[in-house]
C-alpha cells in the first residue's frame, strides 16, 4: 500500500459506546478506530465490561470485512494496526442502523408479538434512525427521503448491499456451525460520496446461535444476564479464526 | 341497485372505539356500520364523548367516499341508511393503519424530533400494525410480507391507492380552505379478494388545518384539550357539505 503505518493518532473525533475514532496525522482520508471493552445495552441504560471484547471485535470485524471485500463488498477496512486498533477509510456515517433479520428475535419479537426463533419467510431489512435522545426510532424509506437522510438512489444501494452482506455472512457462519439470526450494520459516505460498509461486525452487533444447540453466542448473554459472556465471545472468535 | 334497504341488522360483528359493525340479514356480502359519539385517544387511554361526531363522521365519510369512487378509487361504500348508519360492502380488514403525511405533525414529529408544521419534501407513507396490545407498532413492507399480513403485489396496490387518495383529498380540501396535514385509512379484501378502501375519512382520522389560520379542525382538539371540539367537527362538516 506504500503508506507509512507508524502513523500518529491525531485528536479523538468521536467516542461511542464501544469504540473511539481518531483522526490520522497528515491524512484526512483515514481514521483510526480503537475498540473498547465497554458494553452497553438498552440505549445505554445497562452498562458493563466484557473483558477482551475490544480485541475480539476488532479482529473478528477485520476478518469479516476482508471476506466481504474479497466478495465484492466495499468496506472501510484498510489495515489492522494492533490488537485493538484498525486503520479505516474516513467516512461520514449515514445515521441509520441497517438491520437484517433471518429469524425473529429481540426487539422484532417484542414489537410484533412473534416468538423468538421463528424463521422468517424471507430476510427482512429495517432502518432505525441513530439518535439516542429519540431512542433510535424505526424509520422507513419515505421518511428517510423526506428528512434528507439519504436519497432514493442511495437507499437502493444500501438495501442491495445489506442483502448481499447477509447472504455472504449467512454462508460464512453456517460453515462454522453458527446461525446468523440478525445483525446491525452501518454505512458511510467516503470522500467521493461512495457508500461503503463501516462500523463493525461482531457479537456486539449480530445475533449468533450455535447451529446444533441454539446456544446464544452474542451480546444477548450480557443484555439478558445469561452468564458466560466472555466465553461466548471467545468461542465465536475461535470459530472465526480457524 | 334493486336491493331492499329496509334491511335488518343481524348480530353485531364488531365494536370498535368509534363504530359498530353489523351483519346484514340475508346478504353475507354487506355490513351495516354505525357511528358512535365515543372518542378515544392514545390507544384508548383517554376517553370521552364528542356530541354529534357519529353523525358528522358518517355523513362526511360518505361524501368523501363518493368523491373518491367518482375518481376511480374502489371503496366499501354502498348507501347511507340513516344519520349514523351506512351500508357497506363486507370486507376483511387488512390489519394495517395506512398513514399518509404531507406535513410533519403528531407522532411523526415526536418520533423524529421534527417541529410540527414542517412541510415534507414529498408525501410519506407508513404502516402501523393494528394491534392494541402491541400499541400499533410501525411496520415496514419486509415485515408485512414476512409475517404474511399482505403480499408484495398487494402492498403495491395499497401504496398506489393511498397516494392517489392523498392527491384527491388534498385537492378536495384545498378547495374548501383546509390543509390536509396527514390521515389514516384502512383497506379490506372483498369477497373476490379485491382490495378496497374501507373504514372512514373524518376529523377522527385526518389532521385538518384551516388554510388561513392553521387552526386545528380535527381530533387533536380532543387529544390535546384545545376546546371547541364539537365546533371544529361542525365547521369541517359545514365546509364539506357545501
Amino acid at each position: 500500500m506504500g503508506r507509512n503505518f507508524s502513523m500518529e493518532k491525531l485528536q479523538q473525533l468521536y467516542e461511542g459506546k464501544a469504540k473511539k475514532v481518531y483522526a490520522v496525522k497528515g491524512d484526512a482520508d483515514l481514521f483510526i478506530v480503537e475498540y473498547k471493552d465497554d458494553a452497553t445495552a438498552f440505549n445505554g441504560e445497562k452498562r458493563g465490561t466484557i473483558t477482551g471484547k475490544g480485541v475480539i471485535n476488532n479482529k473478528m470485524s477485520n476478518i469479516l470485512f476482508k471476506m466481504l471485500e474479497a466478495n465484492g463488498v466495499k468496506t472501510h477496512f484498510v489495515k489492522e494496526l494492533s490488537d485493538r486498533e484498525t486503520l479505516v477509510k474516513a467516512v461520514k456515517i449515514i445515521p441509520l442502523e441497517i438491520i437484517i433479520r433471518n429469524v425473529a428475535a429481540g426487539s422484532f419479537s417484542k414489537r410484533y408479538g412473534v416468538e423468538e426463533g421463528r424463521e422468517l419467510k424471507a430476510p427482512t431489512l429495517e432502518f432505525s434512525l441513530k439518535n439516542d435522545a429519540l431512542n433510535d426510532p424505526l424509520i422507513n424509506n419515505y421518511h428517510i427521503i423526506a428528512l434528507d437522510i439519504a436519497s432514493e438512489a442511495e437507499l437502493k444501494i444500501i438495501s442491495d448491499m445489506a442483502f448481499k452482506i447477509n447472504e455472504l455472512l449467512k454462508n460464512y457462519f453456517a460453515n462454522i456451525g453458527v446461525k446468523l439470526i440478525d445483525f446491525k450494520i452501518e454505512m458511510g459516505r467516503d470522500k467521493d460520496n461512495n457508500i461503503i460498509l463501516a462500523d463493525e461486525i461482531s457479537p456486539d452487533t449480530c445475533r449468533f446461535w450455535d447451529a446444533e444447540t441454539n446456544e446464544k453466542l452474542d451480546k444477548d448473554r450480557f443484555r439478558r444476564d445469561l452468564g458466560n459472556v466472555e466465553a461466548a465471545y471467545q468461542e465465536m472468535f475461535k470459530r472465526v479464526s480457524k
